[in-house]
């Protein structure tokens, strides 16, 4: 294997000057030399050694990703996936190695993955709080996404949740429901799926409708649980004939459940998701709900997280738009 | 920071003796003095220096997961995040980190990685071909999943395929199908693929049904592609009436294609997948399909590699069993 040695013997120039060229440091070599060096490493394949090079810089050229709240599901989410699969591409196409991790305690990994020297992180699904401790505890550059701590020294990417709520409320009142219901997990806790809560409840006040045309009901975002609750709902005579769900894996269960206990989406309910998961294709009748771009979401987190790194100026929150996108899945209301 | 120095200092040690614990060394320190050094690294929350460590005992704790074919998808696949996620909990488990890289050249981001000094990588999607290449160019423990290199150098995880194909076929022959139809991407190409297909066409050998009834339809494992060649088959006179398509996900664009250009599954026509992806269960009929155990694969990769890191002898070749999971998309064939 050709070592720093090698290449600075051929080049007729030190080893630290090598070493300079490996690290970035060109402003001490020439560039005639540094070119020169350059295209002794390339021909004869030289490999920098990465430990080495992250103990002589401070820089890993590794970048984390944590995600938080591995012990609350039981499979990956698909919003999940594709969230990776992008940030994976993007930090790939700049050069850099990413580091994955699943988290029940987000600051104790944190300070694990530091150890690594990772350059910074991006951490998916962190609660409010947790983001303010790991943010307090950690020199580490780091982008918390769909997080909506209250602290100015959080840097953020995420959505416009409350718009989401509002526009799968218009959809729903314009159909002419008013027996709504929203399905969402812990819809008090400060985050996303309050937000989207919120902007689903802006609506029905903005239509003027009685606050009892809004019920809440609990649900993890799973097939199983929405499932079995799309039967049991599909059981109960004053049943909510227009369902915002707050994801669209609990869209597609309430379906499916509903659907299997004998009341057909849309004829009998209609059902809003959030997420535009492909899933929401693959589904009859496919999925009304409130689109996010994810790729762009997980490409804005990788952005501001290379300006943290790069010690620019801390990125502005990004919050990216939702829109609405109509397929089969919403009807007029039944009639009472 | 807490440094190894004020470790040794409080402990009445050398840094060496330190750097003996922190590093696994322990037949050269008595078990009193390894205690008192790790007592005092857990109270004062002394994080060990990844990429020292890495250097001074040429081991880094980190395992790879390359993900082949990056190129050739538009979207993570389903069973590849199954796979991934339960990778990246396994390793955690085993106090090791989890790089992961998409790799359109399987060798070259092989090479990179092992600049990093990574213990070993598992090989996801790769062709036999690219198998034999990155493993007889590297000195790296790899592990192939779902490969079918016949090299006895090839440490490898994947299923029993044929009998996939040959559980698939016997299900469709079982339920009076007589123009049967595979679907599949590049079923010449050595492969899982090409194993399912010959388990297939087994299955119509012992059914003692002439070859023609069997008509082999290309198609890429995703969505939309599977979704135009239901509409197109659904216009067709003389389409298949049985059709075994290798992955759930072109099962599911096969059904909604056809229902949607009116042939319903599964009362004019039957499909069996292949995966048992949770998405078998979202569409409507819920999809009769070949089950693998994709974090039971997850864990048998991790295992070998590990065996294979710590030095022992080559695992055995690992081949999971497959079983077939009946649901919805299987009745008997509509009268000719």
């Amino acid at each position: 294997m050709t070592t720093v040695r090698d290449i600075a013997a051929e080049a007729g120039v030190s080893a630290m000057t090598v070493s300079n060229v490996i690290n970035g440091r060109t402003d001490k070599v020439s560039v005639a030399t540094a070119e020169r060096v350059r295209s002794i490493m390339a021909r004869t394949g030289y490999v920098p050694n990465g430990p080495a090079t992250a103990l002589s810089t401070s820089r890993s050229n590794i970048v984390a990703l944590i995600h938080a709240a591995s012990g609350r599901r039981s499979q990956p989410s698909p919003h999940d996936s594709i969230f990776l699969d992008e940030v994976e591409r993007r930090v790939t196409g700049t050069g850099r190695f990413l580091m994955i991790r699943s988290a029940d305690d987000v600051a104790q990994t944190s300070a694990e993955l530091r150890s690594w020297r990772v350059d910074g992180a991006i951490v998916l699904g962190a609660f409010a709080s947790e983001a303010d401790e790991v943010q307090a505890q950690l020199g580490l550059p780091l982008v918390f996404v769909d997080n909506y701590s209250t602290s100015s020294r959080i840097s953020r990417v995420g959505l416009d949740d409350f718009q989401g709520g509002l526009l799968a409320a218009r959809e729903l009142i314009g159909a002419g429901h008013r027996r709504l219901a929203l399905v969402a997990p812990g819809v008090d806790r400060p985050g996303v799926i309050h937000q989207r809560y919120l902007g689903f409840r802006a609506a029905v006040a903005e239509a003027s409708l009685d606050r009892n045309s809004l019920e809440l009901i609990d649900c993890e975002p799973f097939f199983d649980p929405s499932w079995e609750l799309g039967s049991a709902l599909a059981r109960r005579q004053d049943r909510p004939t227009g369902l915002f769900a707050t994801a669209d894996i609990i869209a597609i269960g309430l379906l499916k459940g509903m659907a299997e206990a004998g009341v057909q989406v849309p004829t009998a309910a209609s059902i809003v998701g959030f997420d535009d998961l492909p899933e929401a294709r693959y589904v009859t009748p496919s999925l009304t709900t409130i689109r996010q771009d994810i790729p762009a979401k997980a490409q804005a987190a990788v952005d501001a997280l290379l300006t943290l790194i790069e010690g620019n100026e801390r990125p502005a929150e990004v919050r990216l738009p939702v829109t609405l996108c109509r397929r089969g899945s919403v009807a007029p209301a039944p009639p009472d």
